[in-house]
């Protein structure tokens, strides 16, 4: 038996989110469905991220375990031609028997893009939030400092989580205008439940001048989530990129 | 009676182009019936360009005469509310009572995209062509400059088009690398049937190293289908925008 663990890029409109769900279509489904017939062996793939219903990937994890011969490079090709359109594996590579990707030390990189303006684009509707109110890029900028570095998030996670911490380092925060986009771009050790959505949905509010930028440290400070903003949209948030210090040779391939 | 005219972005995968036609969807089509409604009399719109199944748009045009009370301007936000998510009117005005877009001296901008590499990015493959080949931009650069200028572009119109006269103006062609995508962005007086997407097929091989760059103007210069390279499908396709010279005032608004 050997380890492979894949790299997962996916359009999340059409799912019911990550995990494995009775009657519905999810990515686990989908994955395990095209593996199962590729290995001609059972397969339940273990993800490291389980994203919601309407969220985007270009770099989620998932290993399994397989008696295969197939090479675990050319793994992602075999599997490509069995999966829909809108999954599609970016890299696959052999791992050591024990490896899980959510229990090794890793940070990952989420991006929430929001477009601005006076309509819709249809072009972007299925990867963005849409707002008609304008908002104070440089207000979310200095926002977004005090995020930065360890801190307990609770006043940023769903209520319902099961986590037995709060507490989460964020490395790296941005807020970037790019045309008729702004996207919110966050690096972190790890992410409650919702907190990537409920970072964006306070930045926004920051944006349209419902919240002063300085307030932010008072609303993690109060470790209650009816202090931060609303939770923003699915459809807008992508898992992008894990990054691990241990394989540096994993990192940036792609 | 007054005549309205709308800026239309569509996301054409899901139509059978623009042209209403029994039985399918079609971008026509649902303007006429959503105008239909919102105005409670029988409404026809005249469009600009009948782009085909799959290829999408920023800014296309139409045009249909009305007795409504509503302003003209806020007609897009009225017949929004009834379009269906992935049509979106970008901007209404009144025009004169005798005014067609298709009649009036323009220049309309085109943009083809390619994503190369070694796995298709479900992000992006509604709006772009994948290939797995490497292009070669400074190749493809080259040969787009023999494009500049009028010529009869024969070689570069289907087979069965019924146009008067295939001879055109091409005011501006940019190929651009940005990150994993490559974009044609073409403007001119008009393009013949599929010719946009004859273009980038034919750049492609360029890419490929197939056909020389200079080999362009002999392609041109036969007037023979058979010599340039195949047509590119159509989802890589985007109308993006019209530009009238009579008109500053609509340039560049949205």
């Amino acid at each position: 038996m050997k380890r492979i663990m894949l790299w997962v890029a996916y359009d999340g409109t059409n799912y019911h989110g990550w995990q494995i769900q009775p009657g519905v279509e999810t990515i686990e489904g989908e994955l395990n469905k095209a593996l199962t017939q590729l290995m001609k062996e059972e397969i339940q793939v273990t993800g490291a991220s389980r994203t919601d219903t309407g969220v985007h990937a270009l770099g989620n994890l998932a290993v399994f375990d397989t008696g295969t011969n197939i090479p675990p490079k050319k793994v992602s090709y075999a599997l490509n031609a069995l999966l829909p359109e809108d999954i599609r594996i970016q890299q696959s590579c052999l791992v050591e028997g024990d490896f899980h990707p959510r229990k090794t030390a890793t940070r990952k990189t989420y991006c929430y893009q929001i477009q601005t303006g006076e309509f819709p684009n249809p072009l972007l509707q299925r990867y963005v939030h849409f707002t008609y109110h304008s908002l104070a890029i440089e207000k979310m900028k200095e926002a977004s400092t005090y995020f930065l570095g360890e801190h307990d998030f609770k006043s940023f996670c769903a209520a319902g989580s099961t986590a037995e911490t709060t507490v989460r380092r964020i490395y790296d925060l941005q807020v970037e205008k790019k045309q008729e986009l702004i996207e919110i771009k966050v690096t972190g050790n790890g992410f409650l439940y919702n907190m990537v959505r409920i970072i964006a949905g306070t930045l926004m509010e920051v944006g349209r001048g419902k919240i002063e930028p300085k307030e932010i440290k008072e609303i993690i400070k109060a470790l209650d989530r009816t202090k931060a903003g609303p939770t923003a949209v699915a459809k807008g948030l992508t898992l992008l990129d894990y990054y691990f210090e241990e394989y540096p040779q994993w990192n940036k391939k792609r």
